[in-house]
């Protein structure tokens, strides 16, 4: 409440508490526990924030009108309401929720709007750019649990953004690239080829764009590259790894950044041997190391 | 939380908080002070809402699936997110919150989904139902102010539901009918025929139709007839009578009743002679008196 607000009169304060026990009252014959409990924790939380601000009905109108552009901008390809949840750090503290952290384990961060299924797959040193333009980086590491042990096997879905700051399905042409995915060897090993990865704006033509730019926001994501990585018998890891020294880190726009998933890429100047050999054709190219720890599940 | 929801470490607590504290902090340097008030306590409300019911990614999803479907149904014609308000009990806490009760005056009610701009004019005594079908309905009363002045010139918007429980706009063929304006006499007076109010389900056949049924809730809405009056210098009043004796008056699936709104519909027989001798071959009619007291501005 600003401080221009008038005081709410007892009589009033009823007369909105009265509905909001009646609103709660209405889910009590949901069949289903958990739907029961959500409902009424929503309906709670929801009109907590209409009678805190003393909403007005032009703003509700317009929260109104911006549901239904973000519904209408949204397709198969283009996700409005997961940028709306990621510009307000929903999904990423649902993201902690679900992955506290556990001692030793690699730490979960936001998917993001631009996994798809069915990636093409690649063999250990594969390259996952596929064409996309950008500087070539060797990506290399050991995937185990926190037990210790190699997780031979394991698939690593791997995605990024081209140097242009899009990934594949932003293109209109439905090609497939900057995506893939690998398995680890019989030592839990992988390595791969993709691109350093660079700066890029979410999608910011849109209502979610409007919003950022109203409240002064940048669109811009820190530079990263996205891991998925599952094992049978161990929980599922969706991660990015972040550039060292990227000034970006402090204001992603997503709120994804956390501090142990920041890697140092190590840039190569142009001729410098390849650790399998490839020739870049006199390119400069980079390295990095990322080893993961997968959660044994019930491990805190 | 459930009382299965194993107990939230502190230094998970910890990163939790941080979050909601670093996405606070990116709206500081929003430019208009109430869009920064709104962002930051919706903000602060959406993750106190994900962290209390410990939100699982799959329900995160679906909210995401359920948003996404609410859009897509959305037309020009048929607003589901306004359902979605409507039966969580936000659109009746926002008419509450911007109308607090006024000595004397009458009271608000939700809008609903139904208003449309240029509706037909019709003369005082004229029929505001031009076809639609349903039991005749004489409707008439006296506007005032809340200093007891009659209020000429008034512009009443009527609208309803047909005895099939539709609006014209849910048909396909773009009619008016069951709706119009009036203005009122010298004295403050108006008459119209309308049509006795009949019970009728928000369009169910979408997302929040489907969230009504898995909560075990009815669509239906008690029999209403629907008012908007303006008038210059006095405070607009959106409403609803309601009749009395309707059963569903406790379980309205918009939460729009109000005890002041319910109005005693007398049932005529056929054949009772019309206060205007409109002639109504014969059929049933029913007739209801409803004054209206606009606030002034400022009066509490």
């Amino acid at each position: 409440m600003t401080a221009t607000t008038p005081p709410v009169s007892d009589r009033q304060r009823q007369v909105e508490d009265e509905l909001v026990q009646t609103v709660l009252a209405s889910f009590r014959e949901t069949p289903d526990a958990r739907l029961k409990e959500l409902m009424q924790a929503m309906v709670r939380h929801l009109h907590a924030f209409i009678r805190e601000v003393r909403l007005t009905e032009t703003e509700w109108q317009q929260a109104i009108d911006f549901l239904t552009a973000a519904g209408h901008i949204t397709t198969d390809r283009r996700q409005e309401f997961v940028l709306l949840s990621d510009v307000l750090g929903a999904s990423m503290q649902t993201i902690n929720v679900n992955h506290e952290a556990t001692a030793g384990a690699t730490e979960a961060t936001v998917v993001g709007p631009f996994f798809v299924e069915d990636s093409p797959e690649i063999p250990i040193g594969g390259d996952m750019a596929a064409g996309a333009p950008g500087e070539p980086c060797w990506v290399e590491g050991t995937v185990t649990d926190t037990h210790g042990n190699p997780v031979p096997g394991a698939r690593l879905e791997v995605w990024e953004a081209d140097e242009d700051g899009l990934y594949d399905v932003q293109y209109a042409d439905g090609h497939l690239a900057g995506r893939a995915h690998l398995f680890t060897d019989d030592e839990g090993d992988y390595t791969f080829w993709g691109l350093t990865p660079t700066p890029y704006p979410i999608p910011h033509d849109g209502p979610v764009g409007a919003l950022l730019d109203k409240t002064g926001r940048s669109p811009l994501r820190a530079s990263h590259l996205h891991f998925m990585v599952t094992a049978p018998g161990l929980r599922t890891l969706v991660t990015h790894i972040f550039v060292e020294g990227d000034s970006l880190l402090a204001s992603d726009a997503v709120f994804g950044v956390k501090e142990s998933l920041v890697r140092r890429f190590e840039r190569q100047a142009p001729g410098t041997p390849t650790p399998d050999g490839r020739d870049l054709a006199g390119k400069s190219w980079s390295r990095v190391r990322f080893d993961i720890v997968l959660p044994v599940p019930h491990d805190r």
